[in-house]
């Protein structure tokens, strides 16, 4: 399977489908395991590392669930297509550095993924549309369960599994979910959520986790912790405040929409009228921006416009993917010109339905 | 003649024609004058003042140009009415502060108004579309010998024509011409030329003049000195700058639509779309926005919109207008909402006809 493939169609967690999916973009549980007996990414030579590399692809592709894969070796990708890979939140900014004795591989609709030699030896995670942690945590930890029938992991009786970096011993796993909560923003009561949900050890992080900043109103909120509590439980237990920030937000668009429809209108009214008509767009405003149409649509305020299109613009407005559309490298001017191309193609069919431009 | 007939179709000046006019949009030359032995306003009792009113409003009132026209004592009108005269550039910010004892007289066109016991007795003016000082400056000139035949003016054979503030005495005269410069803003050239004219001993000032902010791309460029030069001679030196700061913005918008013609079409786009879709709309970023609409104009960028309705817009979307239009007093909240409601139903049929939303 060739990597182009992958980019003919969205993928299952960029449809926009799922539970909740109005709000929870996508669910996703990662787990980092360790083989025994060979040194950590960070210290091992080039030579464990492909040994390394070796064993787990072939300890991978046998199994079911990895029958039509995409599987590659780091240093045979361009910078590009690393990208890509990043943008669509199927490896870590940190592994698209990675060049010899590092790898990918990545299933048909992009559920489940895997990093070889990232921090640890294996990352691998399962992505699904929507709030859909439960089911997202059962499929990971079924491959889990399947590898370590094929390999030997790095495992504590005390400590539980070794990992890297101590934040990740124990369960070796991170649970998260990605919510778009424009509403929240809005209404300017997005700091106190944040605050609250630090408070019950859960971390919120931006679009493309640790250390990046919230773009598009999108936050991702997973476990900070991996030892001393049961995966079941992280997961049941991010699981039900995920649901009670679905409810914050619901409650904030209802509220704003009684109490400041003019506010409203005139956000999603002006985030429309510039994706339809600006010539230069950075993505970073195209993302907050495109947040405000997804609003919209929920609101119902547009016609002729397509959910999943909109979706799909969060990540094709993304520099590798836009760069990938032309199949040529792009200075960022040129980038932030295309981009605006994309954009106003993509949303001109579409009309306001209320109180816009057409009244 | 009542204020409300003035107000049915847009003046001379705001139809957006004349010479020039697609860059000067409109020219002035007003004239300051007293009577022999009555005291300057600032000094006078309001008996005094009430007598001053009566002379010259007698006076004005026969001659030719001024038959059919509305005139009023300052005492009886609304803060409104007076606040629209000094948005059509009628009247002074200070004079609207006036009552008993100041007047105002308006000609139909509004192309000549005078007002009465503002600083001066007398301040005159004629205006007019386009850039065409000298005829306005005969208009004026005319209208000032014909009230010398009728009243004694102050005026010393040394010094000229006297006037309460020593910057007026000699000819009284400010000359001045409206220009409308987002070329040379886009091109971030306005600052030299604006240090370039006022070391010609010019002033450059904004829409309301002395003391106002350059809004709308707008700047009002006038006679600093009134003593030692003839009137013709300052119109003239006036008139020939003022022709080399078209050529300038002329050279600007043709060095930008050439050299940075993304940029152009970003910023006009934008600027439309916000028009358009907008449910808030301040009347400081209404003018900010109808200037890129107007450039948008010159160079051809739309279809489906009327020269003369985005000019009128200027003036309909000042605060004044719009609590005229809708016949009651607003909050500033209100005014927002109902300016941007004026401003989408206006453009509603406008079409960008170049790499806009349409393609």
């Amino acid at each position: 399977m060739k990597l182009d493939e992958f980019f003919k169609q969205p993928n299952e967690w960029m449809r926009g489908e799922g539970p909740d999916s109005v709000i929870v973009v996508s669910s996703r549980v990662r787990l980092a395991r360790n083989l025994r007996g060979f040194a950590y990414p960070g210290r091992s030579k080039k030579d464990d590392r492909t040994k390394v590399l070796e064993v787990l692809n072939a300890a991978f592709l046998q199994m079911p669930e990895l029958k039509k894969v995409f599987s590659e070796s780091l240093d045979n990708l361009s910078p590009i297509d690393k990208q890509i890979l990043v943008e669509r939140h199927l490896i870590s900014r940190e592994h698209a550095a990675k060049g010899v004795g590092s790898g990918v591989i990545i299933n048909e609709g992009e559920t489940i993924s895997v990093m070889i030699n990232e921090e640890d030896h294996i990352r691998m995670q399962a992505l699904h549309g929507g709030l859909q942690l439960k089911s997202v945590f059962r499929a990971i930890d079924k491959l889990d369960a399947e590898l370590e029938q094929l390999v030997d992991y790095d495992f504590s009786e005390r400590f539980g599994y070794l990992t890297a970096c101590p934040t990740n011993v124990g369960t070796g796993m991170r649970a998260s979910s990605m919510l778009h909560l424009p509403g929240l923003v809005l209404a300017e009561q997005i700091n106190p959520v944040i605050q609250a949900v630090n408070k019950l050890h859960l971390a919120v992080r931006g679009l493309y986790g640790e250390g990046t900043e919230a773009m598009g109103n999108l936050f991702q909120i997973s476990n900070q912790t991996t030892l001393g509590e049961k995966e079941q439980d992280i997961v049941e237990r991010l699981n039900k405040v995920i649901h009670q920030i679905v409810e914050h937000e619901i409650n904030a668009r209802a509220s704003l929409t009684e109490k400041r429809p003019q506010m409203v209108a005139d956000q999603i009214g002006r985030a429309f009228g510039i994706l339809t008509n600006a010539h230069i767009l950075t993505s970073k405003e195209a993302l907050n921006l495109l947040s405000l149409i997804r609003l919209g649509l929920d609101l119902e305020m547009f016609q002729h416009l397509d959910r999943a299109a909109v979706d799909e613009l969060f990540i094709l407005t993304q520099p590798a993917h836009l760069q990938r559309s032309v199949e040529k490298k792009l200075s960022p001017e040129e980038r932030d010109s295309r981009r605006a191309e994309l954009v106003r193609k993509k949303l001109h069919k579409a009309r306001r339905t209320e109180g816009g431009a057409q009244n």
